[in-house]
């Protein structure tokens, strides 16, 4: 919808599934603490997450991994559909036709559009942002200092956080948020900064081994302050069945 | 899309939101087990889960409780969006638009469709089943009963299943399934029939017990073989209260 690209879009060049939208919402982890990627819109101070359309010949999921590729570099990344956010009036589109006036032409609008979220869990240090075409910069954010969001961005954050932290209740997570190999320490804190909340480390542990997901290495973790932790890897097999059938109950 | 409406349509009466429909799977629960309501496509033996289509005026929840008053007479009843399913191939289209040719035109079907999910849980005794205007017959079927379904109506039925049982353990339910009193077995018997396993009667009760939805009456139900158990009912404050801040687990 790019007023140069406006030709090219009604030259049918790419054919896209008319008013149907999607949104990604893209999670990195690090320094203890849950990231989120937003776009900062060109010439502008507002943001928002990173959006795509749908082509008639892909889809949706094929579309949310092409958008996450385009805006992080990353394929084959933890990808999961969330919601559909089908109403009316989204967000008031009078008034943001006019604040994206100099980027959008407003007749090109939609007289709606439906978005599909998704939510991506990625490795933070994997990540080189890329703006999209109507952007100026992607950057992370912590989730805590998270700015003004545009269109219904907010609330399709809230949402993805929300189905983050109940799967989180019941399906293995971190193979992608965490390193390869990490201390006991690392994925608690990993589930304490997505569910924002402290949780007891020993009954934590003896979860998380009972549930057979991770693997003790014969190495510990060099340089921390108290006695070295030892490190820890995701055991893909088990990992996988567990992903499969459900059944981890942690909050 | 019917033959006799392709005017109506074409004259943008209605004007819908292209290539975007709805399906609904119904989920009743009656003599300890958990049915669906099918429709049976007119003049065939092919049947299908009720669906529709989205108005450009109307929400995506909207447009999903208008296709279950139409189909059930009943409102206000438990709805959840669950899953949207966007694959280009949902179906073998070719194969399928032979089958119903007598009822929809061929060159009427769009390129592709994408259907948003969504399930209901209703109560079994105050529906009504009314077929629309593609089907003979509107009927419950057992689930372990449900004969092969039309386009990728049995996979949209197993994720919405997936998805009840998944939320069955972390939010009340039952508010819409069970009449208004019930007793322990009865509640147990629901969860029983939706989980497709036995479930231990005294961890049952007492977890029930623990998180408040439920009153208990000073009230036993008459006419059953052993000793006359208790009555229940719901208590819409806790319930409502638990469904807003989830925590119950059961599985």
């Amino acid at each position: 919808m790019l007023k140069e690209n406006k030709k090219e879009l009604e030259s049918d060049v790419i054919q896209l599934v008319p008013q149907l939208t999607l949104d990604c919402v893209i999670f990195g982890f690090h320094d203890s603490s849950l990231k989120v990627l937003l776009l900062k819109w060109k010439g502008t101070e507002f943001y928002s997450l990173a959006g795509g359309t749908v082509r008639q010949s892909e889809s949706l999921d094929k579309a949310a991994e092409r958008v996450l590729m385009e805006r992080t570099g990353l394929d084959k990344i933890f990808l999961r559909q969330f919601h559909t956010f089908g109403n009316v009036e989204r967000y008031d589109r009078e008034k943001i036709k006019k604040m994206l006036a100099h980027l959008i032409d407003p007749d090109l609008w939609y007289e709606r559009a439906i978005s599909v979220g998704y939510y991506a869990l990625v490795d933070y240090m994997k990540v080189f942002p890329n703006p999209d075409a109507l952007s100026d910069a992607c950057e992370w954010w912590d989730l805590n200092e998270v700015p003004a969001l545009l269109f219904d961005h907010e609330e399709i954050l809230e949402k993805a956080l929300h189905a983050l932290r109940l799967e989180l209740s019941f399906q293995p997570i971190g193979l992608n948020l965490l390193p390869e190999k990490f201390t006991m320490p690392d994925m608690m804190r990993m589930y304490e900064a997505i569910l924002n909340k402290k949780i007891d480390p020993r009954n934590f542990q003896k979860k998380i081994l009972k549930s057979g997901i991770v693997i003790k290495l014969n190495e510990v973790k060099r340089g921390v302050a108290h006695k070295s932790p030892f490190l820890y890897k995701f055991d893909p097999e088990k990992y996988e069945e567990v992903l499969r059938e459900g059944g981890l109950f942690f909050i």
